[in-house]
């Protein structure tokens, strides 16, 4: 049944949130009408507020709501350390695992030749800027380990190497707390290969 | 790490919608921000509206933005069968299965004397004088077959018998398309009980 009115575009409008299909936006939409309209209304004030006021940090390109990001204004983490992620959201779970004291910039994507997604698109030109201004001494490539990611990681590999800048890739292998059991072949390839000294 | 700023508030009220957590939440601000900011601010703003404008139809009391809603203004509707059922989704699944030609009348909730969830917090004085007025000739009590639901359709089928008008339940028993192996108990002695001659 397709209900007009303002419910049913209400319902309509949250099928745009990842995951949400007709089903669960109908079962939020009457959540949030029935008992919890001032969480709706925060919700609404809050995302209008951030689309507006939301846009990307001039040096690392993350999602901030200043020109410059709380992590580049930190005048005690280390520029010369710069971590390359594909989205904010990487950079989000890399700050969450508290590893990594250095700055980022963010591709947000991958490079894709058939998507028409070249080094422009990522901000490839504004990284090698950086690079050519002799303030970065490492490049730590954390790209996803999917085809287009690996390609990223090599394509800026090069670049550092050209500007004399030591890179360096995330590791791949087991993760901790995971069974041999349930490791896909292609990870398990990995960590064989890059196996250390006891 | 706890993020401040309109992000990290964006994520903390996408956190109000049912089913989300810290982690999906998470998705969908990284989702809207970066890749649908028109679908974000259309979300908004019918949030707004919606919380705004939509009220209890005052004959039904299911959600609606007019003072009646579409079912009880429209005319080819049987108003003398009455479906009650416990919440304004309740209506939206009936209506989508399109075996109901009566009205509805919404109870937003089942009787639960320890939460103080009494006869006045349901309407049920409102149904009684509905009742009262002899325009209803059936009732059909669809509430859920939870302890409280059963007891909320006894007291209302009581109320109807007080009144001299018919009520009944709807049936329960094995879905549609399901498999004996995989049915509860509960539900598999109602269907023996309440079986049918071929």
């Amino acid at each position: 049944m397709k209900r007009a009115g303002l419910l049913g575009q209400l319902i309509q409008n949250l099928c745009c949130l990842p995951g949400v299909g007709a089903k669960t936006a109908q079962r939020m939409a009457f959540h949030l009408l029935q008992r919890d309209r001032n969480g709706a209304k925060k919700l609404a004030e809050s995302l209008l507020h951030a689309i507006e006021h939301i846009g990307y940090c001039r040096q690392c390109r993350t999602l901030t709501e200043n020109s410059l990001c709380g992590i580049c204004q930190d005048s005690a983490r280390d520029g010369s350390i710069i971590c390359i992620v594909e989205s904010a959201a990487d950079v989000w779970v890399v700050e969450l695992a508290a590893v990594f004291k250095g700055r980022y910039f963010v591709l947000h994507g991958r490079l894709s030749p058939l998507d028409g997604i070249g080094p422009d698109e990522l901000g490839l030109e504004q990284l090698e800027q950086q690079l050519a201004s002799g303030a970065i001494k490492e490049l730590i490539l954390a790209t996803n380990s999917t085809v287009e990611g690996i390609a990223t990681a090599y394509f800026i590999g090069e670049m550092a190497r050209k500007h004399h800048v030591q890179a360096s890739k995330i590791a791949h292998g087991v993760p901790m707390g995971g069974e041999l059991e349930f490791i896909d072949s292609d990870t398990l390839s990995h960590a064989f290969n890059g196996r250390k000294e006891l």
